[in-house]
């Protein structure tokens, strides 16, 4: 039997056990892999940067021409409700859009779908592992395959077409690597499954442009780093750019900010282990983190 | 309430009505798109060219690295059976792979999942009518997107990635067309949502190659026209080669050979209307299907 800590998801207007939901079969979302998702993190009871998340879903509603039944506002408080019923004080929440189920069954015009709104709340997820962020991440660079590019889908789309991501991290962990990064067609650094990606190179932070999600964890480190006064910008990137970089790190809202170690076996120039600009803005994003920043009271959306 | 002949499913190991079957919203094969399928039609209570559907399904299941718990002779009873409780004489009848739920919640690695099978059987389905085919169909040529490279994602592995097509489709339908082809990156001919292309010029078929899904409908129109002292190949082909053919066709397991009559609202060389290539294909497709063309009875396959 589930505990409401184990999850609970909001589908069809109703809570229950998240181990229990499930999306139709002939839902498109499903058989075309034709929805649209963002992730928002709670900590210490509260949400962070909900009002960019909410904006960027519906900004991916609007590319993928889904329009959920929800409104802003209604969405925020069936993520609330969803939190509250868990009863998790740190917590993974995500709202899905989907298709839906093909109207008439004769003509199948995606237009013409009924589109859902789905939600869940589940105990926080770290892609990688707190005690290995603090030792520094083993990295790959994928060989076996190169990550979509814009021109097919548009990766600011936050969606589930993960075939490319999953074959690239599969690729990762045989390699004994804890991740993967992806590159471009044409050979840049991209993104990997669930994360943005920064190097470090003489103080100053770069992330890939273009080919990638617009991360709310890379957002925030570039406004965090400039804050300390760090030069931080996005740029075209290459694989050198990697390889001889003083550090890396990726961002991600399941995880933060997770110091890299080695990139395909090979330790960065900055020595064993995390680097110390990368564990710097570790500690000041979950030191901020813990006080509340940019933060929206679970409580307070709430009836 | 649904009746048998709206749908049967199978999925852990039971038989149920379609329109009730679902899949765990945890299951990556919903949120990270990891899943594999294949589709087979019945005609005449025939499954069509049975066993190269099951290997090509089980080739898509390798190279995304999953291992359906069946067999290829289990998995045709299950397909067998969802045709016989369905009651219906002609299906659509599809097979699908998902990496099924994490094992492991902190480590998160597909590998460990344990990876389902699941199928079911629906009346025969169309992706442009009949009617429509014998008019010809109104084909558009996406300029909003390209096709996923198979850098990215390998088009051999048949999968539910589909955010490129339904984009392209919807297109499509918006500019009155009744589908789209889309184009590689680098501007060649593709596919479509659910269809391979050929065009015909002076007698001749040819077909894209490359960045296709090597359909089962396209592999029989290649050896059907050889069959009748025809030419017809693979090809490079530019968007020049669709708009100055003789003739253009659409090949696909839901919808046969399907004649084009326009591209981008502009009739094809031969003039209005479908081309008699293109007519004369679909009717030796559909005599010979009738006939039980390279077919398994679906009885057979029951105990």
């Amino acid at each position: 039997m589930a505990a409401p800590s184990d999850g609970i998801a909001y589908i069809n207007g109703e809570y229950g056990p998240l181990a229990e939901a499930s999306v139709p079969l002939l839902d498109p979302g499903f058989t075309r892999g034709d929805a649209v998702y963002d992730t928002v993190s709670v900590w210490g009871g509260n949400f962070f940067r909900l009002d960019d998340h909410i904006d960027r879903f519906f900004r991916s509603c609007a590319t993928a021409r889904l329009a959920p039944p929800v409104t802003p506002d209604s969405l925020k408080g069936i993520l609330a409700e969803c939190v509250r019923l868990s009863t998790l004080d740190a917590a993974y929440v995500q709202m899905i859009s989907t298709r839906g189920k093909f109207q008439n069954p004769l003509r199948r015009d995606p237009r013409e779908c009924k589109n859902t709104i789905m939600a869940f709340a589940m105990p926080y997820i770290w892609i990688v592992q707190p005690e290995r962020q603090l030792q520094g991440i083993d990295l790959a660079i994928a060989t076996g395959n190169r990550r979509t590019p814009p021109e097919a889908v548009d990766p600011r789309m936050k969606n589930f077409n993960w075939l490319d991501f999953q074959r690239g991290l599969m690729e990762g962990l045989d390699r004994g690597a804890d991740t993967s990064v992806l590159l471009t067609p044409d050979g840049r650094l991209s993104e990997g499954p669930g994360f943005n990606l920064f190097v470090v190179k003489g103080g100053a932070l770069r992330t890939p442009r273009g080919n990638v999600l617009e991360g709310m964890t890379r957002r925030t480190t570039l406004e965090l780093a400039t804050a300390l006064g760090m030069q931080a910008a996005e740029a075209d990137l290459s694989v050198d750019d990697l390889r001889s970089a003083d550090e890396a790190f990726l961002s991600s809202t399941a995880g933060g900010v997770m110091p890299v170690a080695t990139v395909d076996g090979v330790a960065l120039g900055h020595g064993a282990g995390a680097g110390p600009i990368s564990l710097q803005l570790r500690s000041e994003y979950w030191a901020r983190r813990e006080a509340g920043w940019l933060g929206t009271p679970v409580a307070s959306l709430l009836n």
